[in-house]
């Protein structure tokens, strides 16, 4: 048994917003859903117990693309030859928009669904990770928001309850991928937790 | 300032081998490098202070293409377009094998280089997170290994000083990607450590 571990108790679900996010210039913009990010981020999500992994983008070329990917892995030849990639494309689910997601997984629970945004921005908002690791044993439904581009909109920051502070390490740089970034917030707030 | 952080003083570095390592049905093979793997992987070390970060792969043509990414992003336009990516790249190294990149490293430091091999599998040889981390104060030159494909061949591990254990969420699923496991493993040892 990993000592590592600190199992939380509620329902966890991640979404991947690809609208609306900020460009370099700050404009409000919707990204492309790439590959990697399905692949990785799934594998994390399923490791970490999340139930849900929302990929958020309402072109629907995008959503088709994206649609033929994750059959190709839970219905196709890639999760016959890979079980494990099966398991991981199993909680991948395409949406519109976060609307739409937060009414799915309403279907899905009957708790409060708390949404808690993450950001590699500073903002007086913040909750640190220790603040946030206290606040979730008292939460049964959460959903973390990650932003792809430059980072989610003002406006799905506003609609969140909480704001997560941005991943540092021992110096200044924080431009982790989404990818890693994901896998680091899920693995500080599901395991890690000793207290 | 994050109060997630705890840092430590050691000279940390990390290799991603592409040969030896296995494939599915434990053969050793060499594996081909993956444009992701320079990028997140030099993202995520930049992140927590790794001096430098080895990919290792002794085909030519290999180090070729890796070579033309690298300088893309340190000399070419690459780096003028995004300096944050560009001082990720300053970091990443390329070597033949793990014997060249220890030779090199000790180049860099008088200090003993002790090795550290990660892997998927359980083994009674791992040290769990905590143990390392109890370790890790009294080591002045850290360098961790990754595999990729099917993970370090049994040759490079028996060379290592310690093999770290597996990382586990709350299930038995232990299939991340390598950039996650990177990411995660190197936010264990270098932060989050409270005691």
């Amino acid at each position: 048994m990993n000592a590592w571990a600190c199992f939380l108790k509620m329902d966890l679900y991640i979404a991947l917003i690809h609208h609306p996010v900020v460009n370099k210039k700050g404009d409000v913009i919707c990204s492309a859903i790439t590959n990697l990010d399905l692949h990785d981020i799934a594998r994390a999500a399923r490791t970490y117990g999340v139930k849900g992994y929302y990929v958020v983008n309402p072109l629907e070329d995008q959503k088709i693309l994206a649609g033929q990917i994750i059959k190709h892995w839970t219905d196709g030849s890639g999760g016959t030859v890979n079980p494990a990639r099966k398991e991981a494309f199993g909680i991948v689910r395409l949406t519109d928009s976060l609307e739409e997601t937060l009414e799915q997984i309403r279907q899905e629970t009957s708790s409060q669904v708390h949404i808690v945004a993450t950001s590699a921005r500073e903002s007086e908002k913040s909750l640190s990770f220790a603040e946030m690791k206290e606040k979730l044993p008292h939460l049964d439904c959460v959903l973390l928001l990650f932003g792809t581009a430059w980072g989610l909109s003002d406006e799905v920051i506003d609609m969140a309850d909480y704001l997560l502070e941005p991943i540092t390490g021992p110096g200044e740089y924080n431009h982790l991928s989404v990818r890693s970034a994901v896998t680091v917030i899920l693995d500080r707030l599901v395991t890690g937790c000793r207290s």
